[in-house]
This record gives C-alpha cells, structure tokens and sequence, in this order.
C-alpha cells in the first residue's frame, strides 16, 4: 500500500536530513573500504573536496544524476546509497 | 575495477542529461503502472506538478534526499529509479 510522506515543512525537512546522513555515511563507508581518501573521491568523481565532506556529513545534498559518478568511482550501484551494506 | 567518469564539462553535462532522461523515463513507466495522474504523484509526493513534469521529460534533476518521497508512493525502491524492470 503505497504511503503518502508527510507534507508538512518541518517532517519533510527531517524527513531528508535523515537520507542525506544515511547516503552520506554510506558514501564514507564505502570510500574508506575502497581505500581512498575524501580528496582522491571528490578529484575522481568531478565533485569538489568540499562538496563530499558537506555530503559525507549529511549536511548538503546533491542532485541525483551525480550519483552514478561517484558509484563509478567507488565501483558500487547507486542503490547501494541508500539501503544497508 | 573503478573507472573515472570524463571531467570535461561537456561530457560531464552529457551524462548528467542521459541519468536525467533515465530517471525520469522510469518514473513516468512506475507513476502510469501505478495508475496515478502526474498532478496525483506530485500532489502526494510534496513536488510541484511543474517539478514532475520537468523531471519526467528528463529536463531537471532533483536533490537525492528528496527521490525516497517519489518511491514511497510509487510503491517502489530508490534503485528502481537507477536500473530497468
């Protein structure tokens, strides 16, 4: 039964810190098993250094068509951003 | 093997455009199997009609945190929107 996210400001707002700390702790996980550090990610993948310690710590987001650059580099899928190991 | 996406800006734009137009391809195939109108999927989704349509044709992309409102609607998962059928 498909679910309707609530609508309100506030309960959106949390609702998308929570996936922008999920991916972005999963983007850590998987950058550090890939051994690589935040700069040879962010040179690799065409995002800034910045860009990828904002996103790694949940605290800004990124359009989703970048995603699949960053799945390049860490040679993983884009769904693996966002469900569990 | 990990491989590096191409960093000039043209290429850079050009994939961008097909993961957008992928995208948006798909949610437009799970929004109609799922019988809903785009005003409906928009409605429940908190995007903009305008939001949907210009995601669907592939011609705007969207913050990542925000495609896990789209797949609880659809009934589907985030990495449906990344992989055919």
């Amino acid at each position: 039964m498909p679910i309707r996210p609530s609508q309100t400001p506030e309960d959106a707002a949390a609702r998308w810190a929570e996936v922008r700390a999920q991916v972005g702790s999963r983007v850590r996980t998987l950058r550090t098993a890939a051994g690589l550090t935040q700069e040879a990610l962010a040179l690799e993948s065409g995002l800034s250094r910045n860009q990828l310690i904002e996103l790694e710590h949940g605290r800004r987001g990124l359009l989703f068509e970048r995603l699949p650059d960053l799945a390049a580099v860490l040679d993983c899928e884009v769904a693996d951003f966002f469900r569990d190991g």
